[in-house]
């Protein structure tokens, strides 16, 4: 990877790209294989050459989402070094920048969990958690170095991603606030209710 | 309200309870007429007579659980006298104890923005924004009397807000953490978020 901090155009197949914005609009349940084949200029039966189903067709979108997510993150955390605040830093920042860049496939990943099948939701946690598990584990590695004081780093990993996966829900490229302000005030958020030392 | 802590029985009415199920499990696209009837024990006249619409259902729902929780934040910001921190603190508690109570209406409220016709979904922002700015007032009121030190009222309490709702996505009643847990913790965030100066 070039540069952690940037995403380009996501690497989704073409059918993929038109199901999610077919799911983002009208929601799992509520999309057809018609439509979503209709919107990649597919057939039916071409859309299933690709796909063998809908839930099919979920599970790759939402592995490709969160596989593009986990490899920007492990960059981030990479290129900080052995300093743990710039970890935490380079991590969240990462997450907020994909949540500004992704809007509709965390959208999708994350409302659509009650429509996966049991073996894609789990594989899908496995994802998540693990994207959870680096800012703990940055999280812990600060507190052990005095950088942080935070008693529970489990369940402030779980809120500062849930801040960031919020993000999603709101900002708009050309709004009020840049890309950098955004990361900007999230750090200040996350480095706040982790405890760090230094301001 | 006798206790604003406290979330009995929602109010809706019974088919709207029903729909409430249906939506949280299909999406509103995905939900049917005929389905939602028939999780309310009624007719399709029968439920027509109670609602003109799908639409009219999304609407009366997200409306009650909204000015539900708006009420009880009224209260617990009136609870808290005059001090800012006091009342910046039961908002907190009071949005975070809501999102534990009624996580099925969150979820329907915030991922079905998308479905709301646009007067239905200007008054649900309207709703949130009014919410929000309880927030923002009392982080503001809380700066000018020296309990906090944050740049960014607007921006905070939108992030404070988002991260009380995001409990509604991993509480469970009876899970590792109790209420009164996921309570202090998060007034711990939304506090260190803020800039509270005493801890």
């Amino acid at each position: 990877m070039d540069n952690w901090r940037e995403f380009g155009t996501d690497e989704l197949t073409p059918p993929l790209r038109a199901a999610l914005g077919v799911f983002a609009r009208h929601g799992y349940h509520g999309a057809s294989i018609r439509t979503i084949a209709e919107a990649a200029g597919l057939s039916v039966p071409g859309l299933y050459h690709h796909y063998r189903s809908k839930q099919a067709i979920l599970a790759a979108l939402v592995d490709a989402a969160m596989a593009e997510m986990l490899t920007h993150t492990a960059a981030a955390a990479e290129d900080a070094g052995d300093s743990p605040a710039t970890r935490f830093a380079n991590i969240v920042e990462c997450l907020a920048r994909f949540h500004m860049a992704r809007r509709d496939h965390a959208f999708v990943a994350s409302t659509e969990m009650r429509s996966m099948d049991p073996d894609v939701r789990a594989h899908h946690i496995s994802q998540r958690d693990a994207q959870q598990t680096m800012i703990e584990d940055a999280i812990r590695a600060g507190v052990d170095a005095g950088d942080f004081t935070c008693r529970h780093p489990e369940d402030a990993a779980r809120a500062i991603a849930s801040l960031c996966v919020s993000i999603a829900s709101w900002y708009r490229p050309g709004g009020p606030l840049t890309a950098d302000d955004v990361v900007a005030r999230h750090l200040g958020y996350a480095r706040a209710m982790v405890g760090a030392t230094e301001a």
